[in-house]
């Protein structure tokens, strides 16, 4: 997507596969600052201390380490050993796993002088069929929104909100709950996003805004209270969100705080849809509420916001009292009943088992 | 209530009523300090600084302020003019009118001799009669803790959840949705409160956490998306909230974000209720969501937060990238078919035009 005019991945190779570049994004909002990753130890330490971030975004950083691991040493041992310290960087990202269990045996099972031009071309694939993914979420549910774009006059723009991020800087280009809607921007259907700050982690505020802000698609921050009075009064045409997993009969486990907005998208009759690649579906299970364990977060994220200053300096304050407990429940699940649809990368389809399997037939054994 | 095992008020006259104290409530939650008012001017820099807040507490603080007025002189055109700069400080707030049309024409209605006696009185009744009130509120509202208590363990403490603050720093003692609570906590009832943080302004976080810390009511900090989640999850038995204005059919208009709570605990079957007292009963209105003006404020609340830092200075940080816009209504309007039970200061009723007139039957005449 675009930062101010100039076209942007979230993660290239340069240097004809030598080094990677990618987004610091710790520094966003308030700094757009790319960095270079010559070995597979930079790629380890941008994973682990979140420098990239979003599922999809962390397996192409994998992806890339393996190919910089490669340019360090073609030795069996030292890309099982780069591999290791990849998957250790964030354990419990199944993208991660995934990337490293596509890259290293493919690279053991080619002779060492293969290997460099084997990781290059394994680790373009990777990112661009990311690219590929979200681009067709992106093209399935800009048909939703033009369709009720085409309601309206043509000068009104369709008011949509999203949750949390499930933008480009999530994956490698795109996104998935934003996918459309740069599609429809980059169309010219006039769009404005309710962008919901997404506490505890500012999510919204801090990354969703800033890609709108610097692809130049009109949108208003808006604290996550709010959604619930915009929809009843009518300030909001549909919702989409991302998922973060999503069950075989269609329930959207999701950041916190999504299910509150489709209970009131519900009791407000707007659309309410899930933007996900089908990586996230979980074949083994049906009803999230019971059965998706919610992660438990520190709750120093809720006790403690970090800023810019009036000097620009980013500073970490407490907003709570000293000695009042917090808890954070980092992910909700939204019930399929509060779902109008799910756009996958093969199309849209209703927030059920059936159709579903429908559009994944390959998934009926489980 | 209890600041750390001192009874407080949230305003008091000292000096046989020669000055009157209150809490600096801008310091809080970080700082605890009280401040000294001897002139009626201390009184309108107190109201419009917002170093008191909450509709009651200012109308408790516009009645010292003219005990302040008559103190420095009993003239006719000195206590019209006080009596204008009062109300001046915060325009908007009908309990600062109410306050002022219970003190002026009495003062002019004495002679001069006898006006700081009368102010005086007149003070100290409309503080005692608003801690009559929530107390009143608290104890109807205690009967239904106690019969949701008794269904389980008696250790097993009672999970209820609340939204920014109704507590007594918005009165003058006691508070309203926070009353029922503290009077519970009190009569050794085991009682967990889930705060929301309520952004944008945070009173959740700031207010009401720092209250239930200071009387010792255990409770947690919550972000507001994690309502719906912990409702879910069993883990929320019942629901209180304040009102800032209500409808004669029993629609709630209170901090915005009260109805997402109130779909959520509609969903899982959690109890919701409004404890308010009767002046916040408009009773020209029925349908709150079309016909209650709800404030827009200003976007500064959502882009910047202020807190603590490092080394307990507090500081402004913004949390938005430059050049994203923000909007901030700063409530919303609950329905009437989401609300359990009203608890005012005459008992518990329905959300419903029958039930409030049964309760205010001097009402039924408009």
């Amino acid at each position: 997507m675009q930062v101010n005019g100039t076209a942007y991945r979230s993660i290239w190779l340069e240097d004809e596969g030598r080094s990677t570049r990618i987004i610091d994004q710790t520094l966003l909002p308030f700094q757009f600052q790319t960095t270079r990753l010559t070995r597979a130890g930079d790629a380890v330490a941008a994973i682990a201390d979140m420098v990239v971030r979003g599922a999809p975004l962390i397996g192409a950083t994998a992806a890339c380490g393996m190919l910089l691991a490669v340019n360090e040493d073609t030795a069996d041992q030292h890309l099982r050993s780069a591999a290791n310290a990849l998957l250790a960087a964030r354990p419990t990202a199944v993208n991660l796993r995934w990337a490293l269990e596509r890259m290293l045996p493919a690279l053991l099972n080619v002779p060492a002088a293969e290997r460099f031009d084997t990781a290059r071309r394994l680790a373009q694939q990777i990112c661009d069929e990311d690219v590929a993914n979200n681009s067709a979420i992106g093209d399935h549910g800009l048909q939703i929104l033009q369709q009720m774009a085409a309601r309206f006059e043509p000068d009104r723009p369709l008011n949509v909100l999203t949750h949390c991020n499930a933008g480009w800087l999530a994956t490698v280009d795109w996104g998935t709950a934003l996918a459309p809607i740069f599609k429809a921007h980059n169309a010219g259907t006039a769009i404005h996003v309710w962008v919901d700050e997404t506490r505890p982690r500012n999510q919204g505020a801090s990354l969703t805004a800033w890609e709108l802000n610097a692809h130049g698609v009109p949108h208003t921050v808006i604290a996550d209270n709010a959604g619930g009075h915009l929809m009843q009064h009518g300030q909001v045409d549909l919702c989409i969100v991302g998922s973060d997993r999503t069950t075989r009969c269609g329930d959207v486990c999701n950041k916190i705080g999504t299910y509150l907005k489709a209970l009131a998208a519900d009791d407000n009759e707007v659309p309410f849809y899930a933007a996900l690649p089908s990586s996230t579906i979980d074949w083994t299970l049906c009803e999230g509420v019971s059965e998706i364990p919610i992660e438990e977060r520190a709750a120093e994220e809720v006790t403690h916001i970090t800023g810019s200053d009036a000097d620009n300096r980013s500073v970490r304050v407490r907003v709570t009292p000293q000695g009042s407990p917090a808890a954070n429940p980092a992910f909700d699940v939204t019930p399929r009943r509060f779902i109008s649809g799910i756009i996958t990368e093969r199309g849209v389809c209703a927030a059920s088992e059936a159709a579903l399997l429908a559009l994944y037939p390959e998934q009926v054994e489980h």
